[in-house]
């Protein structure tokens, strides 16, 4: 009799990255979408916390480093075809640079995307 | 007195793509990512359903047209850089391909990463 365990790997784009999806991991609200090269991966499951690929600065981007808006690991999963990732973190302050907990918050209205607390 | 409202544009990749995350409107579970183009997205507006973009198949891809796992549309957020949305969804059925309700099932163990309902 033999065990058959299904496994996956990470499936990285032509650039080498991956999407990162961060949700904070008691209220299930989805925070923000980064990028993870294989070494931010390492990083993120040895250190416990979220490190991502800065696109724009082409750098290790330790989330929280400057700010200390980091967010800690409490669980990480992998979607059926390995292309994206999910993270459940702790996150300490706000996900977005705009001081916002999320980053998602522009709704659409009228033709046009808003930001909520801009809303009349 | 002015009103000012801050808005934002979708910013679509070099291949006319944003990511496009589905989370379960009344769980918060995160379901899929998925990618749109500009008629995709249009057409989740106005239909009230996601649409997404098939990169592989290179097609429109009405989620549920053949499986009838679509997905309500009930919120839509687009992120503070403009790159990437969130939707809100019902869900019928089940949003993966292998029947299960979430596409993330991978989890990291023993650096593997091995489905959660098979691991022993």
């Amino acid at each position: 009799m033999t065990l058959e365990i299904e496994t996956m790997t990470p499936r990285w784009n032509s650039q080498g990255l991956i999407p990162a999806v961060a949700q904070d991991a008691t209220s299930g609200e989805v925070l923000m979408l980064a990028w993870m090269n294989e070494e931010s991966l390492e990083l993120t499951l040895t250190e416990g916390r979220a490190v991502y690929w800065s696109r724009s600065r082409r750098a290790l981007w330790r989330k929280g480093e400057t700010s200390g808006h980091i967010q800690q690991l409490v669980d990480i999963k992998l979607d059926c075809d390995g292309d994206t990732l999910l993270l459940k973190v702790e996150q300490t302050g706000a996900a977005c640079h705009t001081g916002r907990y999320s980053c998602f918050f522009y709704d659409y209205s009228g033709g046009t995307w808003v930001a909520e607390d801009d809303t009349p």
